[in-house]
């Protein structure tokens, strides 16, 4: 089930994942991320092998190696993406140096939104890691890190998150008003434009502060979600689900339960590009050069199938119930995924024979 | 009060501060360490302008400057102490340089143990803070950082909480057992004995782990709980604090709501060192210079004065409610502190006027 990769994954709105582990925690429905971790580590692996310049990084006389995963949420999947970064860290660094190579100490900070629950984090940590800890709160669109202290940089299906909805589509007096859509369909050419402006900021924001934070010739690993080149993104499947979604919104305000006002408000702060889309703006912003670059379709389709409806809500809940909270009150949070839950069974959607591929972008950034 | 500023500091027990900032909470109960933290700001400023090697410290091209705070609670006291030392270094470091002085970074590392409320530490974080901000969960009985790393280091009113109860003194079979007590009074030799040497081991694993985190140069603010030399803990303030403390478990003993076994094992793992006691230990150690050791004793009398009994046991519960829980169970929280509130008020027990000055030790150690 495309959709979910990006359903559950860490927001830089003030919106944060379900913390603790009670069975609608996104702790434990973070299964398909999981899938992801696993389908990139090869990748991983091998840009870390070609990519990674370790005679300039390490200069100091101590080996420090520090690694930053921004918008990480409450694992356990950012666990297993540092894990296979620090490995492949440690075969490039005996591959360079045989048995004499010198040990190295490596530092985590783990970053997400203020709100995350970095309790639940701490918690969960593995006991036994190859690494010092640390978490770190705040938005990724700005300064987190002091200059020049990070190696590699890591972002997995959080970029697409936008700092925030563009004004101009909750706005009933605007060209760009998003009325009756919760997201960007892409269809709209006023609407498309508010979003896909947004995310250009966010981007140039996001990439300024990362090159300030990055050492020369330090590593950004990006995973976020996509759409294939020429594709809107109502055509594949997580718009599918958006509309599957927003329908729920419909059903609620046609039982009074929330204003057609508040309905018609509720927009996504969501943003998928395509490849090409992407490409333009980390050349415009110019400071860190393209390693690679790829778009995964197959790992995400592998992983669609979910066993039956509750475990498909739990999964759903666990990366909307903020989202649902913030925009229409704590109050409705039970009523709307009943409402989700009953139309599922209904309608019998099954969301990845319901629209076209959606893709998974991976990138290879090297600071200049 | 003297007691209460070890009362409700940051344990390395899993026990912690009690987090949120309810009424009951440590954030709202700590003002006799904000009293703490004033007294010792120009100490603070006077020891960075006189002790820190700026030119030593700073040798790298970008300039960041690392401060980590071992046993930071959930704030805001440890933002004021931060915030104070970053104010000396700036001073130190324009004094040194002028108005050609380069704009230094600050990087600011809370660790607390892994069940302190992070959540609400970062929370309260101040919005417009001069230095980056992350939280380092686990025991500082142990390694946090990456070696030489830590340009400062700042413990207050933390060090007195041992790794743990010795054993010795829990075990009805061992001449340590520390039976009708909860402290170490330093009246009974085996017992005063058990926790001396637990004292002892602690302070060592503390400074050594230290010793690799910080730089060369570095310096280590510490400020703990202690007795004049030759004054045993039972004869002081704290002491009889919790004589009286203890007495309500007895109570609860005698009531039946907690058992004498339970009662009998219940003691806290703290030690109130004397400033020759530590000034041997750390010279021992061997790896960190005094370069100034002071006995506080004012300015935590001048505090002593709580306006009635609810504010009173709302203090001491922040502190304590953490030790209760874990030892005696939850359900008996309520209980405890309906019978020492009841009793407190009977006895009309002044803690000020019934045993001898506590002191704080207040060190500038330098790593070698």
């Amino acid at each position: 089930m495309e959709m979910a990769v990006e359903e559950t994954k860490s927001l830089t709105q003030p919106i944060t994942m379900k913390g603790g582990d009670g069975p609608l925690s996104y702790a434990r429905n973070s299964s398909f991320q999981k899938g992801v971790v696993d389908a990139t580590k090869g990748m991983i692996i091998q840009a870390i092998a070609n990519k990674l310049d370790m005679e300039k990084l390490c200069t100091d006389s101590y080996k420090t190696f520090q690694i930053a995963d921004f918008g990480c949420s409450i694992g356990p999947n950012t666990f297993f993406s540092m894990q296979n970064i620090i490995e492949a860290v440690e075969q490039r660094h005996h591959a360079d140096h045989g048995n004499s190579a010198t040990t190295l100490e490596f530092q985590v900070f783990f970053n997400d939104h203020l709100s995350n629950d970095f309790n639940t984090l701490f918690q969960a940590l593995p006991p036994s890691r190859p690494y010092f800890a640390a978490g770190v709160p705040g938005s990724f669109y700005g300064r987190l890190f002091p200059t020049s202290s990070i190696h590699i940089g890591h972002s997995s299906s959080a970029l697409q998150w936008l700092s925030k909805v563009p004004e101009e589509v909750v706005d009933s007096s605007s060209p760009a008003w998003n009325k009756g859509s919760i997201y960007c369909t892409g269809t709209e050419k006023e609407v498309a434009k508010a979003f896909s402006g947004q995310f250009e900021n966010d981007v140039e924001t996001f990439l300024n502060a990362r090159a300030e934070e990055l050492v020369g010739g330090g590593l950004m690993v990006i995973l976020m979600g996509g759409v294939p080149d020429g594709i809107s993104l109502s055509q594949t499947s997580i718009g599918k689900f958006y509309d599957f979604f927003g329908s729920c919104l419909v059903d609620l305000t046609k039982k009074g339960l929330i204003s057609e006002e508040k309905a018609n408000s509720f927009n996504l702060p969501l943003y998928f590009p395509s490849a090409k889309e992407l490409k333009t703006l980390i050349e415009r912003n110019g400071r860190f050069s393209i390693e690679s670059m790829d778009e995964i379709v197959e790992q995400v389709k592998s992983a669609h199938a979910l066993p039956n409806t509750q475990n498909h809500i739990s999964h759903i809940r666990a990366g909307t119930e903020g989202l649902i909270k913030l925009h229409l009150g704590t109050e409705i949070v039970e009523d709307f995924f009943e409402c989700y839950a009953k139309k599922h069974v209904e309608t019998r959607f099954v969301f990845a024979e319901n629209g076209a591929d959606n893709t998974l972008i991976f990138m290879i950034l090297k600071r200049k």
